[in-house]
């Protein structure tokens, strides 16, 4: 199993994490939370890094089926779309989201299967359609 | 492998989800993103269920080593810790963190295991703390 459905943009980061928040809605996913990690790494500890976004998505009707399944899937929840700077090629912006096959596997939960092979359809058509954008 | 890292306080929802975020500061995670699921899905989809929160917890340095170990990591980052009513029993909150140990397991990076077992013990002290504070 691939931890990441992913895929790289040849745009601004700006651009990228703008078309990333349109693919995901596009495909019933609003972002509930967001935590920029340069700049909180910057800010606690003087770090240095390139831009990296962390997006927490969720489909509210596959979050409430997840729930529904096994109490414990918050500990997942929401799933995490990352925008970041590629670490070396200039120009370059991954796009990566966590593959909901990771619910399954690490839960065993049978209840489950469905509800993460849909969110893994829905997420792999947003990084999909991403992919098409910048072709 | 456990999944979640959990405990069972007999007080109120609103005095546990005070005394989770105390403990998680003692081990030095803040916490930088909070959803409320159950409102979440009130508002979205007008279903019902108990109160429940979603707490991302981030220790600065354990965030800065794992993604300086693995880029990917901020699937997984923040470290969700979930406040909840338990569904039967009244006055009881379940604390359940999110078992650092994941990270190692879906990724099998080995230079996580470290960063991985520090961020475990910590999150194991605030459980263990929590639980010790109604005892």
């Amino acid at each position: 199993m691939e931890l990441a459905l992913s895929t790289t943009l040849q745009t601004s980061f700006t651009d990228a994490v703008t078309r990333t928040r349109a693919a995901l809605q596009e495909q019933g996913f609003g972002v509930l939370t967001e935590i920029d990690l340069q700049a909180t790494l910057a800010a606690k500890l003087g770090a240095d890094m390139e831009r990296y976004l962390i997006l927490g998505a969720c489909n509210p009707p596959l979050a409430h089926q997840a729930v529904t399944a096994n109490r414990q899937i918050g500990l997942l929840l929401p799933c995490n779309v990352i925008v970041r700077e590629h670490p070396t090629t200039v120009g370059a912006v991954l796009v990566e989201a966590m593959n909901p096959e990771l619910m399954v596997q690490v839960t065993g939960e049978p209840a489950l299967v469905a509800v993460a092979a849909d969110a893994g359809r829905r997420l792999q058509s947003a990084i999909d359609a991403l992919a098409a954008s910048t072709q």
